[in-house]
């Protein structure tokens, strides 16, 4: 597929739709915050950014772009991890940033319809206030939107108890490729009424329409919560542990698995004094939650017994906000904190719960062979570990040439064990060389017909995903 | 779209795949069962009935259907209510009732590969025995296959607390019209990897491939259940009381509405005694379920306290086993015993929990002005209610063309009010005309779209959804 450079005359147009502050050509000194997300150090430039305010500004641009095949990349906070929102064919640059209202928190019916701009922290906060609990809560939060994490179907740490993004969407406002605006669906718990087009948007990574608005269901608040800290002296048996937990009954609202390395990692970058026994060499943060504090506890007994049949260290238990929040920060910083001192791949490795172990014992045994580092963590309560390759001083040929085939070989082994190459981060620009490992071509085939039925001119978010 | 008959070269065909005892002619005694199913009086005639034992049996008799445009109905049980498994276009009904297997549970990671004949029931009490529990439970859960709630994503009574099938759904082995084999997905609790080809065949009412495995999630079994039967003097009260039992906190496993004659109806066929005092208009029936007795005592007093606020009767406890299978029971055969006495046309609408008093309304003041007599219930806790449609001594006249111009301005009131015209049923055949209410033009070409891509010469239940 080729795409057109953006004409002055296409440029006049996008003038009488937009104010001229709205228009970010590269000359504006903000214009390089748009040519990256959080993907390794990649960096794409696009002609222009747009900013609307509006679904019907974002349809007239999209009448313009579809008309005269331009490559449209939709863009939330850019808080992405694989590359989903860089304008690998250059184009146009749809940023949602402009919408950012919570349109109604309807708390007869549970339900909120927010624009996609929201941040989800700013949601998760304005829900709690009228006793309402909106679970899905990636390590970036405090910065990513919402219409970014339907695109991905985001996860976080309470996905194990609650699930993840894709189970709280009941409606979909969408402006798609032709412009034209439909919801995906009804305002309603159930809804048997032709093809799921709500859930085939969720994790379409903005290749099938540009989300507008978004109608939430909501929970109430649980009002109590636990955490325990609990430190393995053996990395697999942190991993097997995971199994046993749920096994017995518990079904914990956040249960992570942190490699020794990265809980260290975290606390140094968020300067947080952190004393972690030589012996220890994993983590398992575990968050149980309730309204009954008494049973919690009872709860949080029954985690000891289950931890104490393996050889782990002294179990910290979290029961002030101070603490929990504390631990929760290590946890969410992990990532920032790698960003911070090495380039990174992070893979978004994903197997049956109980497959762990073996992925794990994998994934250092592969990093062995093609001689890289892991630092792993990740939600292991539902078998979603992230493995962030370290480049620290790798050369930069390793790091194109040797490194994708070690993260080849993890993916063919996640797909051997029963789970594919990603759980929450999408497939996006980076994964796309390894989609075939998890997707064959009849799937391809299927997707891309599916695509072509809602973009038929390709002009979405083109080079990604397939 | 024209298709072709069964010639004797197809059937042929078939007799070297298939054993001559599962290839049910019209000659055979078994046939008429084929040819309906619970949908009012409906009845339909395949030109031949294929019962095959696997997936490739399958893949094997699509290549040939496909290859000489011949239609093709997937039959499962035959308990559906609009009309989905009814052979519209004649062909070829292939029924999945030998595959009924279930193949594997999988304790350590809380999942269970099945075939797609296996009864709803009968999965429920397999799973039940290591501990595991399977929520979706729709009225025929004694006889409907898990494929069939797949198709329509059943729900059921503990939809309100456990969601619905697409909640339980994380893998399905498909075979498509081509006759290829593929698997949607990941046997993994998240998946992000390509679109979400798992939650399109869902509800797709067998327009997309035939399912011939599925890998289900399960959770931990809840220890304990209380039934309340709550008998109110306004039908519009008992309704209202949903959105305030919702509001105080309280997540029921089940939060049943259903209207005074529907649970005479009922009592009356399974002649199981019921005195219903002559001033109640509706009942709640109120599950609640959790791993503490002590706890589920004390949300049934929180339960009595906001009832308590509405003109309401004697509440019924049921806590021994035999009181609340009898509550169950009552609620479970309400169509049934419907459909013993009359022919009806059972409305699945579904609206946001807080609208039913208004939609409640509606369909009375509907009924009244069309003539036509309704007996509703359903799972209030969704905001899904099932109208039945009496046809008793109305005219063929009046039920082929008065009642469904009544029908037309429910589900227009369903529209308005934000919900839809199915919640669980499906479209399926009967609701064809009126899907236009629900959809645009734009969904429905998206939709016709996707079929393309699936099954390009439209074999596959052909006169259905749209």
């Amino acid at each position: 597929m080729t795409y057109n450079a953006v004409s002055p005359n296409v440029l006049a147009q996008f003038k009488s739709i937009l104010e001229e502050q709205y228009i970010i050509n590269a000359e504006k000194e903000e214009f390089q915050q748009y040519c990256q997300d959080q993907t390794e150090d990649l960096v794409f430039y696009p002609e222009i950014v747009l900013k609307p305010g509006s679904a019907d500004e974002i349809s007239q641009i999209m009448k313009i772009c579809n008309e005269h095949q331009i490559a449209v990349t939709p863009r939330g906070a850019g808080t992405g991890l694989s590359g989903g929102a860089l304008p690998v064919h250059q184009g146009v640059i749809i940023s949602t940033e402009r919408l950012n209202k919570i349109i109604e928190i309807d708390e007869r019916n549970f339900q909120s319809t927010v624009e996609p701009g929201v941040i989800n922290q700013v949601f998760q906060e304005a829900v709690k206030e009228r006793g309402l609990f909106y679970p899905p809560d990636p390590a970036s939060k405090g910065s990513c939107f919402l219409g970014g994490n339907l695109s991905l179907s985001a996860g976080g740490p309470k996905a194990v108890k609650y699930g993840v993004t894709k189970d709280y969407v009941l409606n979909i406002q969408v402006v798609l490729p032709s412009g034209e605006i439909i919801w995906t669906g009804a305002n309603v718990l159930k809804n048997a009424t032709g093809y799921n087009l709500t859930q085939l948007m969720i994790g379409s990574e903005g290749t099938l329409g540009i989300i507008t608005k978004i109608v939430f269901r909501l929970i109430p608040f649980p009002a109590h919560t636990i955490v325990l800290l609990v430190p393995f002296r053996k990395e697999e048996e942190a991993c097997a542990a995971v199994s046993k937990i749920m096994m017995a009954g518990i079904v914990p609202s956040g249960l992570e698995f942190m490699e020794r390395e990265a809980i260290l990692w975290s606390a140094n970058y968020l300067k947080i004094s952190m004393v972690v026994p030589d012996d220890i060499q994993a983590h398992l943060l575990i968050e149980l939650d309730g309204n009954n504090l008494e049973r919690l506890y009872q709860e949080a007994e029954h985690v000891y017994e289950v931890v104490g049949q393996f050889n782990i260290g002294e179990v910290l238990l979290a029961d002030s906000e101070a603490q929990k929040n504390e631990l929760w920060k290590i946890r969410r910083n992990i990532g920032n904190a790698l960003r911070a001192s090495t380039v990174c791949k992070d893979e978004d490795t994903v197997v049956p719960r109980a497959e762990l172990p073996a992925l794990l014992k994998g994934v250092k045994e592969i990093g062995n062979r093609y001689n890289f580092k892991t630092v792993c963590l990740g939600h292991a309560g539902d078998g979603n570990l992230h493995v962030n390759v370290i480049k620290g001083d790798m050369s930069d040929f390793d790091w194109q040439n040797t490194v994708p085939k070690g993260i080849h070989e993890i993916f063919e082994l996640c797909v051997k064990l029963g789970g594919t190459i990603s759980g929450e981060h999408g497939i996006g620009f980076v994964q796309r060389p390894f989609i075939g490992i998890a997707l064959s071509d009849i799937h391809i085939n299927l997707m891309r017909g599916i695509k072509q039925v809602f973009d038929p001119k390709g002009i979405l978010n083109p080079g990604k995903i397939f």
